[in-house]
């Protein structure tokens, strides 16, 4: 098989996934039935956390998604290797509504800091294998230069040492961890490191 | 990335965010289980508010559907603030299931409209952004006249604007803001607006 | 807009619509948690029906998905009426995992049977304003022979006609609207009606 | 309609679905709310079990898409069995999610495991009869040789045959069922047996 699939069905698959991961997250974000009693402020206090958690996650997914959508631009081919390395990259985001709805739940804990830091950590170091192997074997189209690559693997790679160092901080304090979470999504904004040095 | 990216990928994924979020708040149009020994139309009843916030947020997602349908047809070609603009659009529109819940679960309290009517006001702003943006930059298709989208950009502020109101309004009746959330729906079926206007 | 746009949109948008639809279903197959002790086949009891019901509503959401797949692939453009046609038509489609959520909960109540067969009708019907659409205006294929499609809206008025006596006849007995709600399918599954006569 | 219809759209809609089975298993990873005072560790507990049998769903789940993947791939054309037969497919795949709450919640009675067995038993199935219908029709490409086929047929045979035993074999222990459970996924990661033997 390897040779002859195109990238498409993997796209429109990952697409799917992501679409539905960013979606149902927002199922989360309910009032409790029953206590319609209760002033409604009194009872959207507690998804307060929620609500911040539900949009860092739905942010950081929407950046994945865009990384995810240039990788695969610039793939001109796909292989069963990069099959499963983009499965095991879905796995991974597919965790993360568990992660988000944990941490809302439990914002001031450290174990929820972990659990956030730990998913993220691992979708982080799931592209860096992806892209790693795209590296390594010919499946990008020609134009993109390998040193460009390997600049935004190492940007990368300093992404999932943010997220392991949030992950562990935690226990430090929950908020060191929160502003860590905030770190990379900013890092992905600036937008010159990307656009330029990939040459497209 | 800018120039290189066809549409396709943005719509696929737009669009199944936009079907996910349509579909799964029916799954909050349930009869609670464990009290079948009431009549159904008793335990229907407090159904009733969530099936008519459930109709009338599907018939609003739906014509954002299809005015991002119109909006992707005369776009050829993507770059990365466009992406941003589009998931922020994403972003306000996965918070209606959650407007939606709390509408059907409290539907006359103004806190309910209110937070209904801000949902609904941050989506009608993010299309204006994303029109705004595609009239500044050369995106769109040469055949579209920008006066026309002008236009289109003008009617979007009035739907914003009622949003806007009947989020305040509730505080003084919540039927004032049941009866403005059913106008702009009205105003996107009068079809001659986009139709001729746009020339296409 | 009306001239210029290609089905392939809408058909996306709709595959992710009843993808969902009859997806989201199976969530309301579960055991209940916290009551391990009972023994397993004791909790699959009041589970029973609800896979009953959700059997069926997966094999009618099917053939919805093939008929709609076979509408769709006739037709060469879209217009604005046919775009809410075919929202109207989701619409009620949508409202199929709520029917089939009641009838699970309360099998043998005629309100089920009531709220299941007027779902299937509307959707029903919502098929058959859509095909005569399409037959008044030009938007299908010139090889499609305009008796064949009349024979296949008279089917679709014998199908909703069938949901109709369903929906009324559970207040006789819920047994016969049962048995009418397999007809359908049933009649669906003779494969020379559509495969002959529309000549394709 | 037979011999006209392209495979793109059975593509898009069968990766929907298993898009959506895929990711709202997650759901069901969940800390339970209303316990914030145990601590996280004992509330994630529970949760072991559940986490588990996610992951190997989202492993059969991710196989068989690739198997779909490559099925479609070979195939030019469909008719309206080949229709049936992918929705007789999906239908057992949407049965998985369920397959997987139940084993996840009872995680040591041999029902979960004769139920998640015959689950998987009656995929690997519709897979074989889907397999068994290309090869008796000349829906395949001309270049794929039917003693690949074959071939692959015999391994989809091993496949459910070994879910069959792993449902039974719970009776004696569910630890046997988890290994046979483990043992097909491993089969299907040999990477020669399919990509030499198929010849593409």
């Amino acid at each position: 098989m390897s040779k002859l699939v195109p990238t498409n069905r993997i796209e429109a698959f990952s697409d799917g996934v992501i679409a539905i991961i960013i979606t149902i997250m927002v199922f989360d974000l309910k009032l409790p039935e029953g206590n319609e009693h209760i002033s409604m402020w009194m009872a959207l206090r507690p998804l307060l956390p929620k609500l911040l958690s539900y949009t860092l996650s739905f942010l950081v997914l929407a950046i994945m998604w865009v990384n995810h959508h240039q990788i695969f631009h610039q793939v001109h081919q796909t292989d069963r290797p990069l099959l499963w390395h983009n499965i095991h990259l879905l796995f991974w985001m597919s965790l993360i509504p568990f992660a988000t709805n944990t941490i809302g739940n439990r914002p001031l804990q450290p174990e929820s800091t972990l659990l956030y830091g730990i998913v993220f950590f691992m979708c982080a170091y799931a592209f860096t294998l992806l892209r790693s192997y795209l590296l390594k074997t010919g499946l990008l189209h020609q134009t993109i230069s390998k040193a460009a690559q390997q600049k935004i693997i190492r940007k990368n790679r300093l992404a999932f040492s943010i997220y392991l160092s949030a992950a562990i901080l935690g226990y430090v304090s929950v908020y060191i961890s929160f502003l860590l979470f905030l770190v990379v999504p900013a890092m992905y904004f600036m937008p010159e490191a990307i656009v330029h040095e990939t040459g497209d």
